[in-house]
């Protein structure tokens, strides 16, 4: 019987054929923590009795979500993590050195992988099924289970395929495909399911892009999204490879058979797509951006960041529609890159600076803002438009605050009028 | 009778002769207020029934301390001088757009200027009168009389002359001979005096140097601090009248008559002077660098940043000491500029790569860290080596952590070590 690239994944780790629903113990490749959620993993590991991490090179902590410490809270919190990394001299740990967004800064690093099964203590885990992984999100102390037995349990997930046909149409991104996808299915359209993304218009996807469209699979409460490998996986390897001086191993790549069996398949014309906004108070609630600009909404920030959508690609997108344009005097647009080399980039490359002159403020690399972390958090009744992944109420801040959530163009084009602006009406 | 530059700025602005002890109300050039303090002010202007600013161009808002917002209070905070902006279509105001430190930004635009007379709700506004200007904190309240009336009462202040000798040592700058006269003065020996500094060693100083020089002149309790108009001063307002199209207004420039009258005179030898280092928990704490060496100070943060040393030179001086070298892993390293455009030079000239290469984080222009806000507060128990002006319980964070206040050189020796460490001996 054919399997999914998913299935192949758990198959080739267990050492024998497995299929949708089997509850399975595999191993895994990289477990990931952050500053938030690797303190109670710690706690656990600790008062547990154990002594050292079963795979010590199969453990990464990031510190992301509130460093360089907002608060004596996230001080404290974060010191549980240095002194942990320090005590077990830990090869994968970032904190204000080579700081990023855990995954951005991970695949940058070589450290997650084709074939990869890959667990981490945040939501968002599954970005890195971009590149082939299976990667999923889960609690702290599955977290430490990992830490101490270098596996865990699963059930191995029932996968959606999705189909995007055609070439995706002007500003139509990878944002907007999976805004898209959550706007159909839900946000428990695909719980504990994969998210398969196949078809024609993934050629015509950067990793960047492939990186936001994993990213929000959770926010259809999938289990993990996933991009077979091809030649953009591997340029993107490649690259990797050469910064790093090599990958953290061989990446072993799968795919889906013919005959894999789907609990559902979801067709997209992308090429007939809008770019899409969520409004308010739903990653689900999308709306085209010709609606949203009828509906002629102000905005007070304009946040360009996160896991979702702080990338290299984004620093370009947004430089090139604010180059020689001024941020709109009402507005605060706030960018925050990924990781310190994707700001070094954005740099080099004179984004920064073009930026900056439009009226931007651009942040050192943090999970910040997209959280109601830190560094533009909002405030009574304010609006944002932003391309990170949650538009809760209160996620960036007060409870009467609103967020759209977008691409970076839509998010570039809206600082300048103030108003969320079509990028393809400039 | 001869009168002191602090006196001949008054007089010239009463258009009278006035001397140490009068009591007089003097037109202000220039109203600084922040995130922090404005708010206060612009609820006693509203709440007088104020409706016009006595001089919209003599008043500058500049949000430094908490933005971009790191929690809902500072930006609802921030949104009440926004509003007040907006409302009254201040020329003068800062938020993200070209953000920067108040008193890093304001002369970097060439809105503090000599001869000014300058009130500001933030302590450190005698910053500015490393310009030869007449500059001072003030309370909330005295700052929205300073926007009503565009002037306000001051107590003309009596004057210590400070005689810097020689030429500086070593790694010894303007942060040290601060550091040394509050260590001789104590926190509040210069109570609601001025500190005018003169000497020969002055002519050694940049303006870097000066303005933090006199930005801690409010740490030995001096109602200012000012450094008289020469070839350096000039050469900095000439910079800046280029960049920004010339000044705000004409500088007027003073100097202190031969037979003024002081209450005090202070020599320093500036040749024989080391670095100094403040220890917990007063600025007036000051200990030579090698005393702090002996006394093996483990560190686990470095800052520079700040109103007193976050500009162009500390970051040259940090890159320069970096370079090649690798932040001690135990220990994080923050630098915080004080302007967008002190950053973008510092960026231009290699200093950032330098130091993130390094493994240093640097932020977005703000007060940040300095004053406990966000952006590297210390967490229990820990030890920070800082760049910044005040070393009190529990100023950077944790009231158990311990602040030591140093220049850049010694902030950025102890990052590769992790222990204080003399920058003579690297």
């Amino acid at each position: 019987m054919g399997q999914t690239i998913t299935e192949k994944i758990f198959s080739e780790h267990v050492g024998r054929e497995v299929f949708a629903g089997e509850i399975i113990r595999s191993p895994i490749d990289m477990v990931i923590g952050n500053d938030i959620t690797t303190p109670i993993s710690i706690r656990a590991f600790e008062e547990g009795g154990f002594k050292e991490l079963a795979n010590p090179n199969g453990f990464a902590i990031v510190l992301d979500h509130f460093i360089p410490a907002k608060d004596i809270a996230s001080a404290n919190q974060a010191k549980i993590s240095r002194d942990f990394a320090m005590k077990h001299d830990l090869k994968y740990f970032f904190d204000e050195k080579d700081m990023g967004i855990e995954h951005a800064l991970l695949p940058e690093k070589g450290l997650v992988l084709p074939g990869d099964v890959i667990i981490g203590a945040d939501s968002h885990t599954c970005t890195h099924g971009a590149l082939g992984a299976f990667s999923t999100g889960m609690g702290s102390t599955d977290i430490s289970f990992g830490m101490i037995t270098g596996g865990n349990w699963f059930k191995v997930p029932e996968s959606i395929k999705v189909v995007f046909k055609g070439k995706p149409a002007e500003h139509v991104t990878g944002k907007d495909l999976i805004l898209e996808i959550i706007r159909i299915l839900g946000v428990d359209g695909a719980l504990y399911k994969t998210l398969e993304f196949t078809g024609e218009s993934i050629q015509y996807l950067s990793m960047d892009d492939r990186f936001s469209l994993c990213n929000m699979a959770i926010e259809a409460g999938a289990k993990n999204g996933i991009v077979a490998f091809d030649e953009t996986t591997k340029e993107f390897l490649d690259k990797v490879a050469e910064k790093n001086n090599g990958l953290r191993a061989e990446p072993k790549i799968h795919y889906s058979d013919e005959d894999a069996k789907y609990c559902q398949v979801i067709e997209i014309d992308t090429a007939s797509l809008e770019p899409v906004i969520a409004y308010p108070f739903l990653p689900s609630n999308g709306h085209s951006v010709s609606q949203a600009v009828a509906d002629e909404i102000r905005v007070d920030q304009v946040f360009i960041g996160s896991c979702t959508n702080g990338r290299l690609s984004d620093f370009k997108i947004a430089a090139e529609i604010l180059d020689g344009k001024k941020v709109a005097r009402h507005v605060r647009l706030i960018l925050t890159p990924g990781t310190q080399q994707i700001l070094r980039e954005a740099t080099k490359l004179g984004y920064i600076d073009t930026l900056v002159d439009a009226g931007a403020v651009v942040s050192n690399p943090t999970c910040g803002a997209c959280l109601g972390g830190y560094m533009g958090i909002l405030g009574d009744n304010e609006v944002c438009i932003s391309t990170t992944n949650r538009n809760f109420v209160g996620r960036m801040g007060s409870r009467s605050s609103k967020i759209y959530l977008a691409n970076s163009a839509v998010a570039a084009a809206s600082a300048i009028s103030g108003y969320i602006t079509d990028p393809r009406s400039l």
